[in-house]
């Protein structure tokens, strides 16, 4: 049996990286494991070496101290690589596939997977709809910033690339297939946008950018990414973004400069909770300053995807109501503007095969797009800290060397 | 030149009926008329003489004084009547034609309307898209509560009914077409309502009593009121709704017990910002509960229909932020239960002329569902006064004694 | 072991009740089994004890000789039963749940299950996507018209009903989930059918009355069915359908007299490639009648919904193109009206949850729509015998006698 | 009065530039002109001059004498210009304004305008839903291959570009949203193309590019055109086509060669009822192997889309049936497969502003895709010949030389 080893979070702003058990097929216990899923077994599931596995920002805020993340989690939930070794129930996956796993942990079997809403699965997390890898309340699935994971429903969760050596050459743009390529996609289609369409994207974060090469895969006529990280909206300009800088004032304004109106079709949330106030407020955090300003800048009768997180608690937060995950919203501007809202994690299933085969043809960019950084796995504390300071880079993990060698 | 009679406005809690110009092709300045309107021709209008025109819970926003609406401004955008009289560039409304108005103003001309848009259309108000007759910070289209009332853009807004003798034989019913069927219909669509759906509708007002004969309509199974009004929920029951008495306890704790599980299918909003509390606080406002109670009982995956009322300012709100419209959501709730959200104005266009068909063919008993009760209209004090007091009753006023003849 | 019994093809004409092996969870060789399925593991599989299990007008057309279907075929594909034994793999459905089975028999695992196409599922036939039980062609699953079938994938597959009581009650509504339902319902939905729609549904038999019932459910205004059997034009006028009988003339001159106008919104058709020709041609067999037809009598960017089956290869066809699935079809009719068109065997898992929830709320009553009949297994015969000649009639086979005892 | 010419059909093979009219804002009798249209008032139309008017494959139709046109039409339907006058009660476009006209003329008042479906307006042809300029059978409005045309109501028709210089800078791109990019777009959407997907083109004329170049906008992976005609499949490939040349073979083989597999996501028809056959009956017209080929390579659960027209009516036609529109067509085949179709003209109208956008924006480079070429209105009957001697190229015709200036 291979030794395993994973990124560990430690307590607040502390990430480790250790040896670890070697995966079973079974839930065991461990930090942040819900009592009910210990001893599930998971014959349906898969042992995957990990050939990519990505840092997130959604992972930075339990690094940050912003959840209750325990001690011990093992943390990861963008996994790309190979089959090893399959439960004794998988059928149709094999040893020596290269996948791509979805960060949302799905059934197969529920409601809402059969409704292709695999980000609300009803079976793998007791404490509620919806699971991913590594993430603190959902379900206490091993996290996969590690040299091996275990996948469950394997037969229904993976994406099988077709050819080992096709993927291998694209391997750092197909690693973006198990979160931010395709949540900034969804985003996007939250946000109807289409040919033609002019479209904001709050924040220039890689999930963010991710949202941007998306809009111009669907055909968009203008993006505009807003951040206030000038090395990130540097990024967001290379490969055709327009930018608004919403610390030097309001993006309205910018954007009429840019559009010669003040409004745009489709308005895209890549920030979440963790929101800056624009202007003189930059510096201060301001949780509900995403969401206005989409209502302020989408059109009339236009649309919102609210990929970025928002939580039902936040101990982190500036005051009361937001510790309980109630901000300070004008939906009164969006209603007067008829407008409409679909939040939520990404269901990646959903949308993966189709970006993979954008990508096998060389239809989309998105590493570079994101600025795909491969480092080893012992270098994932500085991979966090770096990218908590606003590194415009996707770091990707490469537990096995062979990004590198690839 | 026919005399003409409305309903004014003369302040908080004071309406009264008063001789009015009878209209021309031509938008004259008054109360609450945008001067880039005054002088607008509107040869593509036609004069309506009103059989039938409703008070509608909005109209109680402006006579509570929850608005800026000024002193003299005509009431009413529900109207139902008989073409009398044609501008010269309509070309397939004729005089005799019994038709219903969308509450909403259209041109027919511009980008919104032309994708089916039409509660935002972009040519008939000019502080902002969308419109509406006889309302504040609309444009100054005068109101419909009246004997006659000009409606532009003719060809484009109006539902012509088949048959004259068939449509007075159900002309109460019809009469609902013009706002709350297609509003409670159009709340129960956004809520992605179908057969088999479980629904919570959220206030049992005339939009909600209207949402919920709309819910079983399109197929859903059971069909869920709330209120605190007891003589409200007693109609819902009449037509086999099942009810919620927020101000007995939580809605999910009765809704369980109805349906075996603490959840529904899809959640309508027929309250908007002048919500009361639940429990304990069913004497207060609160305006964010019914959109935080909508999140708390929709299952994950589900959707959330909006078309009760939410403003960009209230001057007789609560507290300061409520004044600018910004309303306390636990908006991390909803995300987590990847929930989606559709505000605004119905678009009555996108659903009159399938409405009128359930009607005309018995698919669907609207009046019956909403207690339409015709007044005469010099009644209209009266029925505001008890709409205001809570009267299970949707009042129709009959300018012209035609609703008592028929 | 139990002894196990079923309906067996015989040749044209000819079926009989054998005694047959008790399932076990693997696919036996035997009449019409795909080599490429002999010796396939079905540990994901449960043994389904039948409580009704319906013939189906798609046997009757292997029963006629119409197809290549082998002698000893075991028939049956309309399943309702008690779980009695589970596969080793099967996680969430138990012993002694009361399902629902989906005629399509799907994988659950491949890219068309996962989009909410079961009706083409790529991994349970080997010779092309899609599959049903006891069918020619389809792979070789063994029919249900039987004591005992097996049903593989089980969680994937079965719909549960709630409570067992509740669903005996309501079993005979409940038995037509598994097919007739969803399948009539599906040719509505295709067809566009939605609140207010006028409605043309070519054929009343069982999926014609299914798809007339479905388009109540719906929300239409007018229902109309087309047939030449008076006994089943009788049954479709029971629930409120007009009728056309189609060895009377044009059905567009009848649909003019009952709506006024000679086209409907919306067209279905329920026939398939056995029809008959109308007016004169009523004796003969016109295999395109009924696609011209709705094309003519569909309204200009109205849409066609086709259940109805038509084959790649009819050996009984009366010319050579027929023989090889080419029919004579006015497309130029139906291109000049913009019509859309929606093919192929009903994907029934996308519906049979909210029709489930529709019957036990007492929403529709199908079962009495269809004048559902149930009857001994070893009556099975004369069941085939009597629908063949035309009775008004879904016949049930009762394998265990709990249908007469509920 | 400036003067006005146009291009006007001769008979067979025959067309010649006259000198016509000058429009005025009336229908007049002429050749093709219903005469339940003569008289028509059209005070809600404006007249434009012609900068860009192109010659389309379905002009051909008429020209070949597939049609009963009648001698004496004056043709065209492509139509760019500017308003140079403007009806009494035109209220939004003005004078000056450089407008796109989109093919179909709609009134923008009757259910299918409402509905988004300007293809089958029903008011401005007395003979059928949907109409044209310059098209037999379609109302008689006359063709816009002239100095001058008559557009009506304006205000719902028209498409303005945003800004006159911009515009003229891409003006030959700008000139094919009145028909083949939408058409071509249309035909891509009806067949589901998205990212990622990939999909058959049958037909390298002007409207197979367009859906070419519109599949790529749309973010497909693979695009293939099929035809015959090697030069213009040179033309696909050199915007990143694959190509089949359907005159060496079954495409489906030459489907798999480049794929992998012998099937696509989505298929297009641009060629419609004048197909020839494939391999060795390459050289007859075979009016259904467009969709019979279709449905062999669309996979099951796929889409077709068929812009391609089909007539209810071809006096040339090879056989009796074809002569009324019947074609012979495996519709067993699509129904195993599940396949949808959708037919008829495009509604330009949903398509045109976004696609004006991503032309604006540089998103496409839908002229060169196209090989639009510019020629003198003068040189039309040369244009005529060319195009139907199979040139790779699309003409536009410039009948104020302003296309050659710009």
């Amino acid at each position: 049996m291979p030794d395993n080893k994973a990124v560990v979070y430690q307590g607040p702003g502390k990430v480790s990286v250790e040896e670890t058990p070697y995966p079973e097929f079974e839930v065991k216990d461990g930090p942040g494991v819900n009592p009910a899923n210990v001893g599930r077994k998971v014959q349906h599931g898969v042992i995957v070496k990990t050939i990519a596995t990505n840092i997130c920002g959604s992972d930075q805020h339990m690094v940050r101290g912003r959840t209750t993340a325990p001690v011990g989690l093992t943390l990861g939930h963008e996994i790309t690589g190979e089959v090893v070794e399959t439960g004794r129930d998988v059928e149709f996956i094999k040893v020596g596939d290269l996948v791509s796993v979805p960060f949302n942990i799905a059934c197969g079997r529920c409601r809402n997977c059969k409704e292709g809403k695999t980000d609300v699965c009803e079976n793998v997390n007791p404490d509620r709809a919806g699971s991913a890898y590594g993430y603190v309340d959902m379900g206490g699935w091993v996290g996969g910033q590690a040299k091996y994971v275990l996948v469950p429903y394997a037969d229904w969760n993976l994406l099988k690339f077709p050819d080992r050596d096709q993927a291998m050459e694209k391997i750092l743009d197909l690693a973006m297939l198990s979160d931010i390529f395709p949540t900034g996609f969804h985003g996007c289609v939250s946000a109807k946008v289409g040919p033609g369409s002019t479209v904001y994207i709050a924040g220039a974060g890689p999930v963010g950018l991710a949202a941007a090469c998306s809009a111009f895969l669907l055909g968009a006529a203008v993006v505009i990414v807003g951040d206030l990280n000038k090395e990130r909206l540097a990024q967001a300009r290379s490969f055709g973004c327009e930018t608004v800088d919403v610390s030097a004032g309001d993006p309205k304004d910018q954007i009429e400069q840019i559009l010669g109106v003040p409004e745009v079709d489709c308005a895209v949330d890549a920030v979440g909770f963790e929101a800056r106030g624009h202007g003189r407020e930059a510096q201060q955090e301001r949780p509900a300053t995403v969401l206005n300003t989409l209502m302020d800048v989408a059109r009339a009768g236009g649309a919102l995807g609210i990929p970025g997180l928002y939580v039902t608690g936040d101990p982190g937060a500036a005051d009361e109501a937001a510790r309980h995950g109630s901000l300070s919203i004008r939906i009164g501007l969006g209603w007067s503007k008829s407008h409409s809202f679909v939040t939520g994690q990404c269901p990646v299933m959903r949308y993966h095969r189709r970006l993979m085969m954008a990508i096998l043809h060389d239809r989309v960019q998105i590493a570079k797009a994101v600025n795909a950084t491969p480092i080893p796995l012992e270098d994932a504390p500085r991979g966090y800290a770096e990218f908590d300071h606003g590194a415009a880079r996707k770091y990707v993990l490469d537990p096995h060397g062979m990004l590198a060698a690839a």
